[in-house]
């Protein structure tokens, strides 16, 4: 077993936590489970044994694959499975993210996302690879509750679904996003970390801004997802 | 020339665009200015150059120094600046972080809290050294625009302040935070990432709870305060 490749058909969890979340939620994809020597006999690790046993999934005790796969030093325990697809639900909303780039944002936004139960994300491709165990780490397992789904270009998704409201976030937009009332079902759209989105998704619904001062240039991507996520989603909580 | 502690009294941006902040907002604190002789000679080199012969700051060619410094590739321009002290201003609204511990998140609070007209920050100790260059850059500049002040405990900073309204951010707190509406001068409080806010907030003002599925355990510290911000500062936008 070698380090993750975007190209490898199983990807892993790092950690206790990460890894009893996976056996929680996705244990019909998980092939086998490693544990380090070190790895403390608390209460997690019973219950990750007793899921592993229940469902006939190997435990192998191996210091060399962990110390392989993990940079962390108290990484004790790592979970593989085989990568799965979980479909879109076209009756929900949905997060767009357009080209993203960065893996520990993509994490943060699935993480924020099932927050506020939006369970739903669109990735336009090229865009960073979903499974990568830092994507899986930085969703602090949320990644487990979120179907999701690649598309080639927007109007491959948007021919889809096209009778839902979208609302692109862009720098460029005329409607401030506190002025927004929600109506029907909505895809909220974000461009890449460096570019935003492109002009062209000025004709695409109602493009929206997060006003803020000209001090900065813009938002980090995560936290405009989570601000408009909390104003998309108050009313439900 | 070293590699940042958090005991050395200067401290350095990495990068063009970093360094050039630096310069525009806080030149009399730079010491030196060091350039690597991939740097292309584009329009911000010569804005950099500029300014440090206006400035009489010495300018130093020096690969060694650059790669002893930087861990990215692409670094080729870096500016050594003394620590400085910028004082609260005590009329003015505040974000108080008591005991941060990632600089990432500390850098893109700054950057948010700036981008939305909060120019003053609170670091309860113990807390991550605002002047990391990891923090520096995670800020992408915007620690330069702000005012900071650490305490060595919640009530000494609370007893130079004691008149304004303290919304401390927790998950066991009963106001929702759409239901808040802003009077006075404010201080948004939060915990660290790991743990939150201690249960003696509870008695601290009133405590504000951003409400969210129990699909996750809490928000992502950066993202939590990005949306407390957002709110609380939209009818200025």
């Amino acid at each position: 077993m070698k380090k993750y490749k975007k190209t490898d058909l199983e990807s892993y969890t790092l950690g206790t936590t990460l890894t009893l979340e996976l056996l929680n939620k996705k244990a019909n994809y998980v092939k086998r489970v490693y544990i380090h020597s070190k790895q403390e006999k608390n209460e997690t690790y019973y219950k990750i044994i007793n899921i592993c046993q229940d469902k006939k999934i190997d435990v192998i005790f191996s210091d060399k694959i962990i110390n392989t796969l993990s940079d962390k030093e108290n990484c004790y325990v790592i979970g593989v499975f085989e990568k799965y697809q979980e479909e879109l639900d076209l009756n929900s909303n949905h997060i767009v993210l357009v080209n993203p780039s960065n893996m520990g944002n993509l994490g943060t936004i699935i993480r924020s996302s099932i927050g506020f139960g939006i369970k739903d994300l669109v990735i336009i491709k090229p865009g960073v690879d979903i499974f990568d165990p830092k994507v899986i780490r930085s969703s602090m397992g949320a990644i487990f509750n979120m179907h999701f789904q690649y598309f080639d270009s927007f109007h491959a998704y948007q021919a889809l679904t096209p009778t839902r409201e979208f609302y692109p976030f862009m720098l460029k937009a005329k409607t401030n996003l506190k002025d927004i009332t929600v109506k029907g079902k909505y895809s909220l759209i974000f461009g890449n970390e460096a570019t935003g989105l492109p002009d062209s998704f000025l004709n695409v619904g109602v493009p929206v801004i997060i006003k803020h001062s000209k001090s900065i240039d813009s938002l980090n991507l995560d936290n405009a997802v989570s601000i408009a996520l909390f104003e998309f989603t108050k009313n439900n909580f």
